[in-house]
């Protein structure tokens, strides 16, 4: 079994070093293969490891004077940022001395300094940000979730080959099944761009079978494995259903709340609604991945607690286990296929 | 008291006349000043109108020998629809015979009937589908919910405009706060063309309250009256929504059924979750309006119940009785405020 090194920008996140160290704690009680180094503030972090079990002889620390903060703009993150916590964790994945980095830091600044450190893989015109989205079945892949406000055509294939790897990684597919996400599935509605993308991925001789378009509802069906979309419209669809979900969360309470009655009924039935809060709780689901770079990073939620930051430690750490950089290039290039052809196979469209 | 004429396809949506006759007959009892006009097969029609008590003698049927299914293309509805019961519900709205219409039938083909017969309201460029959306404080006006795939800064400020009014008069509202739909709160995220409707909005001086850009989550929290977006991603978001709901729907019934324990939870806290229920129900939230023609349009849910149905035929009633398109014609003209002066408005962003 191969080596893995996580670096984790210990200082990202609204509750900061106490939570990611926690976290790390938990991940190497999951993990017997995997090293930590952690970037940050030595003198917070070196007492915080030293609670943890058995963490102190799988990590490093590596002392980083500043952090970003989470309303910094991504071109103060680029100018200044470098030698922050964030940006050396990022460096650290650049110059192969770790294998992932995970941060619960500013996304913008993220992105950004990933961009810029570690560059687009070869082939690949733009990066994605993707994550597992709950759904009936279990759970779909869904980018890009805010990278790109503006795409192509060309771009939506690319999200569609890297979100098929993605999901064979995480979800353990061999051929998943891939939509785009489209305002209805017949072939003459939606942008320009995405039926041009349409029709390229319907002939294109890819690892993954192309479903055609789905409807804002079949995210939440799960009638396809991967959902492909732009940036704008994926970071809307994500926070929407979040919002949808929080709504009934209060409804819900509210609800149980009402009489002695309710109360009851919710205390008796509350062991079986585990299954419900399990599904929907965001901590379960937290690690999107950027895509698409030479090298790999997953970005946690701002808000994500010890259990939620693990989560997406295992993330990276199977990303990482599964080389997906690879993974990802192969799919492009080894089918006997080559990235170049995909703007002539659209132009029936 | 003015009166009210309400045109009807009685042979629109999933369950055709049996559900529309009766939702008739339930708003009959509901509005003491309407009359109906009932359009579709006169022979199926009459023995429905005839159960219902009291809709017989302030009704009218409009005989109509075709009626346009559900996967009719929008181009064929306009070349041969004229004459179906939706196209002659339509044209009787035109013509002053009905102060509004109201269809379950196919949207695509409503719309472009709707367009090519009442035409738009001066100094409005594009209709739009405007609804309301359960929130954490009641309702949202939500618009445009798929009528314009790609919009520009323009279309934009007209929907803010026509939304702002479609909210005084459903919810009440003297002044409803309004947001556009964003990935991120920060004016340089975003389309261009929502950045520069920002910034029109933030100048205009018309009669409501614009609050900014909100967020996909800001929308099951309520935090503007009116959410203003392009049609491709208005789509996408409600239906996100909905499908959200429904997967919420699915683990709560798997949850209450779970084990005997959590049966006898939720017989005992069934009552309360009534609020719930009705709070998500689609067919409370039913009657989208295609705001911005001459003349009023309402489209209900396909697969809507009789109380759905109703639902919709009250909000067409709610609009008639505001003259909503002279209220939207005045917000854009009679504040002293001139709709070509709002390109220049534009040009600072």
């Amino acid at each position: 079994m191969k080596d893995i090194i996580i670096a984790i920008d210990a200082m990202g996140g609204d509750h900061g070093p106490d939570m990611t160290v926690a976290a790390a704690g938990l991940a190497v009680s999951r993990f017997a293969d995997t090293e930590f180094i952690l970037f940050g503030d030595e003198e917070r972090l070196k007492p915080l490891v030293e609670k943890q079990a058995g963490l102190a002889e799988r990590c490093r620390i590596v002392h980083a004077d500043s952090s970003i903060s989470s309303d910094e703009k991504p071109s103060q993150a680029v100018r200044k940022g470098r030698s922050s916590s964030m940006g050396l964790a990022i460096r650290a994945v650049k110059d192969g001395k770790a294998s992932v980095a995970v941060s619960a830091g500013n996304t913008g600044a993220l992105m950004a300094l990933s961009k810029i450190t570690l560059r687009t893989m070869r082939d690949i015109d733009r990066p994605a940000l993707a994550s597992v989205m709950p759904t009936a079945r279990g759970g779909s892949v869904m980018l890009d979730l805010g990278a790109n406000v503006e795409c192509s055509e060309q771009n939506l294939v690319e999200f569609a080959v890297m979100g098929a790897a993605f999901a064979r990684t995480v979800l353990g597919l061999e051929k998943p099944t891939v939509g785009l996400l489209n305002i209805g599935v017949e072939e003459l509605k939606g942008h320009e761009f995405v039926k041009k993308a349409g029709a390229i991925l319907k002939e294109a001789p890819l690892p993954m079978e192309f479903a055609g378009y789905i409807e804002g509802d079949g995210i939440g069906k799960g009638v396809v494995d991967v959902v492909v979309t732009d940036g704008f419209t994926g970071n809307i669809a994500l926070k929407t259903a979040e919002g949808t979900a929080n709504l009934i969360a209060t409804l819900l309470r509210k609800s149980f709340r009402k009489s002695w009655r309710s109360r009851i009924g919710y205390f008796l039935a509350r062991p079986g609604l585990k299954v419900l809060r399990q599904h929907l709780n965001p901590n379960n689901h937290n690690g999107a991945v950027f895509l698409g770079l030479s090298g790999l990073v997953v970005k946690s939620h701002g808000g994500a607690d010890v259990k939620g930051f693990a989560n997406a430690i295992s993330v990276a750490h199977e990303m990482a286990l599964n080389d997906l950089v690879d993974l990802i290039d192969r799919d492009l290039h080894t089918s006997g296929w080559n990235p170049r052809e995909l703007a002539a196979l659209g132009e029936g469209a």
